[in-house]
């Protein structure tokens, strides 16, 4: 069923951009035209120079930061790593569409026109479902790893029309929008999908040494590009500058929190490799709203203080409670790292917001921050901070509503899960290797004792 | 040897750079002079600031890309990243020295003056003899190596100056220059050094579960920067935009049909990560001429689509059959990956030249895109798409050609090459480090055996 | 009193930011009227689009680089990049503070303001710290940690001040102000915390397989991204170019000789992992100082050639000297790696600057690239370089006189330091997961020997 769906989903995508997608003017062979007639006298001006740095940031966050982060477990790094650049190349593609139909449909001519700024925003859309599948890590296949993705990146292309555009919220990292919406979307799916005899895979559930190491890559390069997520789309100037200072800042500050929790909860003061993993990326969750706003740089540190408290706290009372009292197995606990701090980003951003003040933009500023311009030049703060509030709660209950209905749709016997005594083990969907580091010479020991019994 | 060559070649390489190499003058301390002469008025403009997140993605493409996908063998991990830095390092050197004569030779001064995209153009010389190294990894010495390198770059500088000066190509990925030359390069000097006693190596030529991880970091860091790659030495503006659209969707696209064929090819269905690991990268390769082309987005989808399939078909059929029938071992199947969407896209290059119309690229964009300048002013499309073709063909030609008389050079008993059981294996050049992991319980369990049957 | 120091620590940050730190006003809502003012009509000429692709490329170097750097050791990868993780995230917010104090404090208003170029610097400022940890890998716990990157960060800006500011040296890649002092700083603590009994760790000092695969990441992250962080806050323009270039051929040329030295010093002429992991770095670090002068294209060749034969020979005969007639336990060879490259590259500098002509910088190009201004305008380069010459002199001598300080700061008996026979191991302070890939089969191979036994 697998090389099915990929096929018919590749050749409906090719299609459907045949019919809908072209260059915009700034990657078109027209471009040296359109620059004589709009005076454009530097390339540099081409939106590439701009954005194509943190563009790839980006990039390497959604393949090789969510796809390293998901390679802690001890048998299940190939789907890890492999199921998130599959879901993740496929998902790219049908955001490039769905969000240019909502958001850059030219409706004189009918077509979608791409640039590098819309790969950026494709990357975020895919980041919304890559989010659910770490909830979903080692319990489900492939096909239902691809329907995740088709209805998740739908789902986000609405939700974050109705919140960006209509409500007219600002989330430039996407603590709303990516975050929340992902982090519930993917409990909620695995909450229908629950599985009471989980506990047959347990000898799977947990790391080797050397697996903790490569989910460290995963880990840092989240980590160190996060700044670059939350300013990759920003207004360029002085937004773009903010939000990546006050990301570097929530993230440096989470990571001693993260260590306290972590070095407290235990009675021999060890740390916990899940801690350092997760946790020490809650403040760039959080201020995915406000890092553009005038957060202020000790504003900055205070969300990362708290959020990795939080966190950390989430990993150790709050999963274990989901899972014993919710029936909700939450794998790579992504309620601790997504959902709830991505809720808390939201109001974050939607109390900052409604804190503004001309004396700290500007009026200028302020007009130019939230984008007060056009049906929207009369908004006050306050009432944009309501707005983000209510932004963050639309994007739970499309994650919360979504997730049930995926799950359920998961839930008809067709897509080959495994089985529950088969989770998290590679075996089920790729050829592993023998490890033969191992196992030779305990063999030939084995083959030689035998010799020594049968002499005797 | 190995100390000798590297000696004497370094000392080479620092008199011929005293000679020839200097910093052009964006890169002198006269830039500030040279600013006020041609009333440049922003450090902007200064081709670093248009490059150099370019140059440092393709770098990392060299180094860790290439090296770590070359990682995935049991007991080669060592050779596949370590000979791969060292024959990096040393060709960067030389192909600035070999570029130079043939590209930026200044005339009047006898000088060669060098900038950040002359450190790119180098990167890419060295790509060239680092694919070869792929058909030939764990069955040559690193003084091979640096010999198949010091020809490699030497053939890459003349067969690009034919192709891209002489021939007036287009090929900013170098789908032609370096993956058709590349590949085919390595492929005629593994089948000079054909070993008809391999097979007492065949312990060794396989994966274990985390080096088949660690090569996942090669896969990902190629596929995310080859937008970098494929737009790097484009020109400014739109062609370099629209290089890096191109490129990005082609890749996803391969990622989809890679995995659908590599299920397909197994009755249980179940993935490979050969094929994972490179076949996803087809369509980056076979880019590599038409990425800067108007070749519209859907045709890019069909291009990763095509070349998918038949990169995973290649590791299926084609690298046994070349094994068996031809006498050709390739390790890492350089032909599948290189070799033949190299060639396609030198031809895909080719016909998308030859069907440009005004229309789609207007007349200005038109001659920008093909550079219709100078004594190629009058040449038309069509002649266009027959030279493109003409330049594959000569890539293709330099590289079996070139490649069978280097691995003729390498038959020669002098350079320390491993036996036939001994291929594949660190422990032939690395001090490898006893894996204490595995081996101290077996060994005390075996003393704590011994004492029971000695009290026996 | 890990988590009390954490806790503690992050609110003083949070409370010394809140009374000192404000954003610059590239980075303040305000930039919109400020551009107006200034007559600046684009956004890019914010130092946002000049900074941050290197500043990202530092960044990795920091956590990547430097962390994987350290896991090389079998047992002690987790505290290699997870602590490295944990300083680096304290240290630069408490060098945000202390550079600020020292280079940016504006005394009408009392407050530091910052921008991406202070994140770079934060970044170098950390690195000091993170030097010396090498020295001390797996002797000390994560409070001594802490507390050699407060000293260490804060004697950083002490040093910088006196260095840069006052004697007015030039150090754009840090040889003198980063390497030097970090280095010696980390050697003085690791002499005064001689442990005589540490041979009782010594089956954990040493790697196995895959942790010499990990350390090469940290290896390429930090060589690649070497040329930006030589070029990362030097002038725009020549200056930064000019950088990367000869950052870029030092050290491609100390790969060479590396590999040389490491094979030759072998009977069997193998490789030793040990020196490229390392040594071949060590042409960036004596770059650091004269990477932005015009030491030619050559000269940066003859640093790298040079440097690599220094630091191949420091691990072979200076590490083991050190130990054991100084009593001086370098875990990471920082002596080879940074101490000495680094006062060469100091030493390197002032020569280079001594040397400098109007003829070679142009009468205009001297004074920018020395900065011959203001109170300098009169110094001539003959002066200059006896400064830097000076510089150098300061840098080892805060290291040495710091270090002995902090090294008896950490000899009082409250840190919770390892225990001798606990060495580099992570069990100390780490939750670490059985390796149940090798237990299991011993087990159960015990297990049904013992029955067989009982059946005899």
């Amino acid at each position: 069923i697998l090389p099915a769906v990929c096929f018919v989903w590749q050749i409906a995508m090719i299609i459907l951009f045949g019919v809908f997608i072209r260059y915009d003017e700034e990657s078109d062979a027209h471009w040296v035209e359109f620059k004589r007639e709009h005076n454009i006298t530097s390339d540099i001006e081409n939106d590439f120079y701009f954005r194509y740095p943190s563009f790839q940031d980006v990039h390497v966050m959604i393949f090789v930061g969510f796809g390293f982060l998901m390679t802690f477990l001890k048998r299940y790094s190939f789907g890890g790593v492999g199921f998130n650049f599959l879901i993740a190349a496929f998902g790219l593609q049908w955001a490039l569409l769905m969000q240019g139909w909502f958001h850059s449909l030219d409706p004189a001519t009918g077509k979608i026109y791409i640039g590098v700024e819309s790969l950026i925003n494709a990357d975020f859309c895919c980041a919304g479902s890559l989010i659910a599948y770490g909830a979903l890590l080692g319990k489900v296949s492939p096909v239902q790893l691809m329907v995740v993705t088709l209805f998740g990146v739908t789902l986000f292309a609405v939700e974050e029309y109705i919140i960006l555009t209509l409500l007219h919220c600002r989330d430039a990292g996407g603590s709303m929008v990516i975050h929340a919406f992902g982090g519930y979307y993917g409990l909620a799916i695995s909450w229908v999908l629950y599985r009471p005899n989980l506990h047959q895979s347990k000898r799977l559930n947990g790391s080797v040494y050397h697996s903790d190491v490569f989910a460290m890559i995963g880990t840092l390069f989240l980590w160190m590009f996060w700044p670059s997520f939350n300013s990759a789309i920003t207004d360029h100037g002085d937004g773009q500058h903010r939000a990546a200072i006050n990301t570097y800042l929530a993230l440096a500050s989470s990571v001693l929190t993260t260590v306290a929790i972590s070095s407290m909860s235990q009675k021999t003061g060890k740390l916990d490799m899940v801690h350092i993993q997760n946790a020490t990326l809650a403040g760039g969750v959080a201020m995915g709203t406000a890092a553009e706003f005038m957060i202020t740089p000790y504003g900055s540190l205070i969300v990362g203080f708290c959020t990795g408290i939080i966190s950390t706290f989430g990993y150790l009372y709050i999963t274990p409670f989901l899972e014993k009292y919710l029936k909700l197995q939450d794998t790579c606990g992504v309620h601790n790292l997504h959902a709830l701090p991505g809720m808390l980003g939201g109001f974050i951003g939607a109390i900052v917001a409604a804190a503004a003040t001309e004396s700290v933009y500007s009026a200028e500023g302020l007009i130019n921050v939230f984008d007060f311009e056009g049906s929207f030049a009369n908004r006050g703060v306050g009432t944009q901070g309501g707005f983000q509030a209510a932004g963050t709660c639309v994007a739970i209950a499309f994650g919360l509503v979504g997730g049930a209905i995926v799950g359920l749709i998961l839930r008809i016997p067709i897509w080959g899960d495994p089985a529950d005594d088969n989770c998290y083990d590679d075996e089920v969907y790729w050829e592993v290797p023998e490890d033969e580091e191992s196992i030779p010479p305990v063999l030939e020991y084995n083959n030689h004792m035998i010799h020594k019994h049968q002499d005797m």
